[in-house]
């Protein structure tokens, strides 16, 4: 379909840059960014030019192996050197993402596993592993969406939020996956997108994405949500996630525990979608997660415009929240759907 | 106190004009408008100009006293007739707001009462009658802030959203009625105020309002409530109303039923703040209220700057939502807190 040839990451002809959809101008211009040097990349994950937790894992497995061409030359512990400092720079630009350091340091284990072989060679392998990673990515998405879509029901009113889509990951997406997976299927969905302030991921990504594949889809305003269900317009809420605890509390997009509640009040299922990788079983409760903050003018200034700062006034601007596992009806996953207790759900999956 | 002096609804020196602050254009800018005809009172209200649901009383009073003075030439038939029409075509401009109904109506009492009079004479009763309904709004006000600081405590975090203040009022206003008169008082709030897409009345006009009364207010997405609850920032959540139903159920700015969703999910206190007649009793519950549809534009247009449409997408812009009655904690107003069940309480403080 039209709306999946445009892969938010992937190389270039030459092999020697990571191309990405300039996720920050999207939906008035869909402009590719070539990216060499470690602090385009760098920039490109902390500015949200590329973003979405699978995404990112697959654009920094790209990105080491990138990054290694202009380091091949190096004596094989001076390779090893600088390759982890790229991969320590990188995994801080997004501090939250779980798919971040796990691609990362799964090109760091190809490393430390090719020890003393040519670092040329251990290049040569780390495009591979991109490769790999990003396929991966591909067949987990699927896996995921085909799993969503077997919970959900044609006609479904569907309420998501942020972007879970095809531009999060590499195909179909998580989130929006089911929603994208049932359209090619005939599914007819009702889509309600928040906004997803600040900076509106779901009115600018997702109306975008969804609009595109000729999904209906209604942009509505975060405080929506819960008239939205109130009206009976919502049978399902859908949402990715950034780091899923080993108890099942899930970490996503600021906004997304709020709806947790109004489902659960509204008796609505609440499903939190992503690959297996983005659970992470050395976080053992939301409470070890940390919140990044972001900067404060990304409330004032209104995303393009001129700023509506008021003097006198703080602002304060949680990235993420973390959703209480209590709250949430399934974890769906490349692994299969994960029921409550997910303590236990999850520790089969990952076994 | 310096916020005070700018009165958001008064008489022009001659007494022909109605003079507003344009809230259209807070805070960058502090302009006055004075309106003489029917059709920039419309717009005025229509367009969000003049807000806020006692203010929007205060000010159709004066619309009524003013717009006489064209008519008070004409035979006691035709200035009963012409000022009916005026009255209706002012109450359309926001069919949710009772209070605009409520004003409305007792300037029509007064003409009805005194029919046969020299409408020179009714144009006179008219004026007194606006300026009593401003007085009694700002005494409501006063007992409104007395009532709700009684709940509070130094210290307390609380959570708003829209704007019920001194803007939306005449003086301290509603909701935030008892956190200036706190301030007054020497309490130390933080107040959390939700910025309240689509309007932003609460990054506008809250945060303005507050900070230059010298509270500590921090302005947070819509989205962001939640989080901030969770992490124990707020003890009390209040609000405004637009007009509350005789089991208590009531209307306000949408985004307000999530807040009290929310607020009962952690235990926190939700109280609505109003002056008694937003009460309608001839509302028997908030199933009885119409839902104002606005121009989707307004979430299209993120409010001052170029539009951010999605081909293909659609936008559903509901101006309100009905927190129903089980979800608070008590309604204040001037005749005293009114505690469950609503119902009884609200029949007792009418009688």
């Amino acid at each position: 379909m039209e709306y999946l040839k445009n892969d938010p990451v992937k190389l270039n002809a030459a092999g020697d840059r990571v191309i990405i959809i300039d996720q920050r101008r999207l939906p008035q211009e869909t402009v590719f960014l070539e990216l060499g040097s470690i602090d385009e990349m760098y920039d490109a994950i902390k500015t949200l030019a590329v973003r979405g937790a699978p995404c990112i894992g697959v654009f920094a497995g790209y990105c080491m192996a990138v990054l290694s061409l202009a380091e091949k030359d190096r004596d094989s512990d001076g390779f090893a050197g600088v390759m982890k400092e790229h991969a320590k720079r990188l995994c801080m630009s997004r501090p939250t993402a779980v798919n971040l350091n796990w691609a990362l340091s799964r090109q760091i284990g190809i490393m430390d596993k090719m020890k003393g072989t040519d670092p040329k060679v251990i290049s040569q392998k780390l495009f591979e592993e991109a490769k790999e990673i990003h396929e991966e990515d591909i067949r987990m998405c699927l896996a995921i969406s085909e799993n969503g879509l077997s919970l959900l029901h044609d006609g479904d009113g569907i309420l998501t939020h942020c972007n879970a889509g095809a531009l999060a990951t590499t195909r179909y997406g998580t989130g929006l996956g089911p929603i994208l997976l049932g359209r090619e299927r005939g599914y007819d969905f009702h889509v309600y997108s928040d906004e997803t302030r600040p900076l509106l991921q779901g009115a600018r990504l997702t109306a975008y994405e969804l609009a595109r594949a000729g999904v209906d889809v209604t942009v509505i305003c975060d405080n929506m949500a819960n008239l939205c269900m109130n009206e009976g317009r919502i049978n399902a809420v859908l949402v990715g996630c950034d780091r899923v605890a080993a108890n099942g509390d899930a970490a996503n997009k600021i906004g997304t525990s709020a709806l947790a509640v109004l489902a659960k009040h509204h008796g609505i299922p609440f499903y939190v979608l992503g690959p297996y990788s983005t659970i992470d079983m050395d976080c053992g409760s939301g409470a070890d997660i940390k919140i990044e903050q972001r900067d404060p003018r990304e409330i004032s200034s209104m995303w393009y415009e001129s700023p509506l700062t008021v003097e006198g006034a703080k602002y304060y601007n949680p990235a993420f929240d973390v959703t209480d596992n209590s709250l949430i009806t399934a974890i769906i996953t490349d692994r299969g759907i994960l029921y409550p207790p997910f303590s236990e759900s999850i520790r089969k999956a990952l076994s």
